[in-house]
């Protein structure tokens, strides 16, 4: 891992994310590392995520004559390299100046599709001028003529989907940042908003943090089905409805015309003590009975991940802070050596698992084992 | 936390509750930590009660439109602005000098109804005076007259319910009591009992608390449910069984006219090794089947927690040694912090869930996952 | 605890059993302290059993009126004071001089019947004169002749119950044993056997301890059930088969006579990784239907456990290592105050569960929880 | 152990697995001890084979007369001392000199199948040559006339039986040997092949280790069931599949005419994150019913986990790391005693079981219990 490596140079090279990770943390400062790593809440669902993913347990094939495995599948309509999309995550200038515009030139070199946030520090036109495969990010502002013209941007642009965010209501309280009033330092804003009010680095007097002062200042407090039809109505784009875990709401999304929904627990960042999204993943693939895609978020840390969300019958899956964990070590390099990994150790699983291509993953049997600390 | 700040100046600001407890282990003798804190002999049941909820997933929904839930609920006839009261405990002058007086104010102030202990340290009187709803829970005493002589006081004082305890056919041994030989200070006594005896400082020789010796020498060891039935003739107050973890017991309950019964471990301080109140719920719930209500009291420390007992069917919940902790630190404006934090928590809790008001998250789904330590 | 502190003066006062037990523990050489706690293999079954009955709950019932509950029980024909007897343990003048004599004093005080060992290091005959109810284990020998004669003994001096082992075709490797190179000292004997072969220190060359060397040359090994079926007519005392974890090996006790079976892993000490015996218990009761009663030993270490082993339809339970430590500490006033102990704490776990009678216990319900380390 | 012991003269007498393990470790250098102890990936896989087998109790039979068990039974034809084959293990010279031939003699003189890996470090033949009752281990070559060359050369040398590795289409990467950068020293080379490519001790750059890239240069990385139906055509000997989880492929197996399917996790060192074999082992059993025999590889670790194997429907089990422990210690002699503890342990076990011979373990029953750490 070269770009990495130059910023790690006394440590051991990276053969696993762990090694990222532990790199990165060692790299970041505190506060930047606890936005970026840390849930809401006790952070239950942060850690109930991972052993969701520990506890199930594959049951590979053999024989199958796979020795090379195609790993590229169709998300949402995109073709990826794999069945994997950098999932929307604010800021991202906070880990390296490059941002959001070297992370997705990186996506691009490997082929995986980037998923533009709202709150990108880079602005949507500049991310998608790097000729990545894009989807945009919506978090519902209160004033909806600037949703509108933020879909309007995202169509202009050149994303291929849009991604509706459905689990921040408000954003939860996340006790690392209150706790150490962590406020963005001010080169980093919101680009895709005017009024930049992000920027400013405030905290709550409640005990809050600056960001969710923000966040609820700017963002629709009661979004509803009905936007999600004005929406589906607004743009021709797929449309992919993000934090979903009840399978009542998946089949609702179905229903209303989405093309895909993401079972996310925002990483463990939102409502804390919900149920790992690789739990919800069977019962809402049920749900929609194939009517929409289904993508799964939160927790995804290795290729046999991949894989067993695919076992589960996920059409793909985000990836989120990994590709942060690069980006702060070697920016475009470190997020394309992150995503070259885990394009590696995904191959090697389906190798390993009989598995030529995606839909051969989806038919392999799992067993759901006890926790061993 | 301005008012627990205070008193923890070096300390970070408390912002969960786990905060507040650790300030008012700091703050308090260990001797009186210990009778706050503690639980029965192995205390099994105090560790089982909290790892009932954190194995307990919710499925939050979205979408709903809820931007600012309705917290309020009615609990027993009383109007309380969230689904909680605050837990009869007994002798809180330990913790602060304003004692039940200062807790019932906080009550008051945030809205929830003051349930007041027969072992309270202030009178009964003096606490309804503060003007909070208050509830009157007793445990019945070994001379009948005084029983009835008590139910009167609490009607005169203008309580508006009558709890009785029945899971304390005798106190049961609490090991850090016994190990520190722990008895009430001269100033802390049973103020609505005439005899003060509470306030003989004596360790029993067979290796008990002082504590338990009084309240075996005061208490009715044998309590039935005909007294439950005298009881509720004797009073036209709303009627509360309090301790109940067999959904047969919770059945005659309700049968013999009571509104509501507490299912309850009694904070893991009666009989250890008991199935803990929140795996004890469900089957409640389907035992009454609305014909009374169904509190949850044992455990509750979080926003997350109170969401968490309602979804499995509970009207409210009963919440106990936080109140003591905010008091411990600071006195009325203490409990209100504690009681103001718990709001804020289960207000965010309830709009990350989709849920309007507390019926809406009665439908919410759960799932029971494994505990990873 | 009188007969216990005098021993441990500087050492705070002994409130559970567990306070026993470090106390015997600081006490005792390593050696002996290996030999009465050890286990055969890797102790999985011993860690087992502890753990069968800390996830164990209890639903406790209320209002039932009971104040002082009935904890005497009829076990196998002899009325104990409660539904307890002291397990059959071989050699405890290695804890105290005073042995089996002094232990069977102690019984004798608290009213429970006292079981003889074959290996006891004092002739049945003089615990037998100590006038507590006893019961006699039988070991069965390589010499037929030698088992009757025993059989004739035990009949002759009083015992009131013949309990055959049956999980004993050898000794297993208890390694800590090995690892020390353990043997008994010259004053610990076999004092039923006339060779007292065990006296003999020794250890065998093959990494075996001189205890099982000795059991392996004295005992016979291939007992089957025709040998039990020559008991049963062999003798009119009551019959008890020991050490029984499959129900198909329960009902053939049964059918052949047997007036109770003891279910058991020995303590964990014979084939380590076996079904703890209080999961066992449910499946052998129901395999008995009642036509022999059913008693639980392995694991019991206060008195909700023995409260959790009637719940679970057993009739009484074998109570040992912790008489060994109050013999170790106190001798017969150690295993005296052991042994009030545990009726304190049964008597109060009664009360608090609302059974005014062992048969009250019985009709409780359970709920297996998951471990909380 | 005198051989053991010889080489670890101030340590404690190995009186357990455990201990030879110990002791190996502090023996080898850590690389070679990376290389035999370490897994695939994160190493979930190695964790969980030894979690199952913890987590499973025997139900053991009482009084079936079983004095001196016969632990001897035929596997695939062979005749063995107990139900064990000694695991297919490459480059054994790395523990030791003798290597190979050591570790058969120490097989031969228990009575006990020697698989002898394709990548032995001495060639089949000079393995063969010690009389050691073996088989031989094929991992198919890209070039498939060597493969057939390979076959013939284990029928010429007596070999008896042929044992198909169906889990490696490659090697998986061991974290543990890429951060050592592991390579093999030039003394040991894969003797069956001619090239001999494998004493280049090289690293990949693409961080993976030397002997990775070898395998994969080496072994046909499309491997599928006609090349299995070819090689059955191609030799009467027995055939075995090696590496099966999933029932279907157990059952495709046995369609094809294979004697035996070993169910096998590699160790943990091919695919992480899959179902432990113990878990597998019922599931395919049932799938095969009797058509073929069924052996069980990966994690046994003593006489009770042999008999564990057993009761779930395994004819037997492959013993792998425990052999190189005591290849490393002691030669000849060390592989010696570790059988024999083996056998030690499973007579015992067997004897507390009440099991006469194998067929009657297979009649055991079990039950799974949680984990208690």
């Amino acid at each position: 891992m070269t770009a990495i490596d130059n910023r790690t140079a006394a440590a051991a090279p990276a053969v696993s994310l762990d090694d990222v990770r532990a790199a990165a943390r060692a790299a970041l400062d505190p506060r930047v590392w606890d936005f970026v790593d840390g849930g809401s809440g006790t952070e239950h669902t942060l850690v109930a995520n991972r052993a969701a993913f520990a506890e199930l347990a594959l049951v590979p094939r053999v024989l199958t004559g796979v020795a090379a495995p195609h790993t590229a599948a169709q998300l949402v309509g995109t073709t990826a390299a794999m069945p994997v999309a950098v999932a929307p995550m604010a800021y991202q200038r906070l880990l390296h100046d490059g941002g959001e515009v070297s992370a997705a030139r990186a996506a691009s070199t490997r082929g995986v599709p980037y998923i533009i946030s709202t709150l990108s520090s880079y602005s949507l036109e500049d991310i998608a001028a790097t000729g990545a495969d894009t989807w945009f990010q919506l978090y519902c502002l209160r004033d909806q003529a600037k949703n509108d013209e933020l879909v309007g941007r995202a169509e202009e642009a050149g994303c291929q989907a849009l991604m509706v965010t459905a689990d921040v209501p408000l954003m939860a309280r996340r006790l690392r940042d209150v706790r150490n009033g962590f406020a963005l330092p001010p080169h980093v804003r919101a680009a895709n908003l005017d009024n930049g009010s992000s920027s400013k680095a405030h905290r709550g007097a409640d005990g809050t943090s600056a960001l969710a002062v923000h966040t609820s200042a700017a963002f629709a407090p009661g979004l509803s089905w009905p936007d999600v039809e004005r929406l589906r109505r607004r743009t021709t784009l797929p449309l992919i409805i993000k934090g979903i875990l009840d399978p009542r709401d998946a089949r609702t999304a179905a229903d209303l015309g989405a093309d895909a929904v993401v079972v996310s627990t925002h990483g463990g960042r939102q409502l804390d003590g919900v149920q790992p999204s690789l739990r919800a993943l069977p019962g809402i693939v049920a749900a929609v009975s194939g009517d929409c895609e289904v993508l799964l978020d939160s927790g995804v840390r290795d290729g046999t991940d991949v894989l067993k969300a695919l076992a589960l019958g996920a059409r793909g899956v985000l990836f989120g802070r990994p590709v942060l964990w690069g980006l702060a070590l070697g920016g475009e390099g470190g997020v394309a050596e992150v995503l070259a990994l885990l394009h590696t150790e995904l191959t090697e699983a389906m190798t390993l698992a009989g598995c030529g291509d995606p839909a051969a993953a989806a038919r392999l049997r799992t067993e759901r084992l006890r926790p061993h600390a």
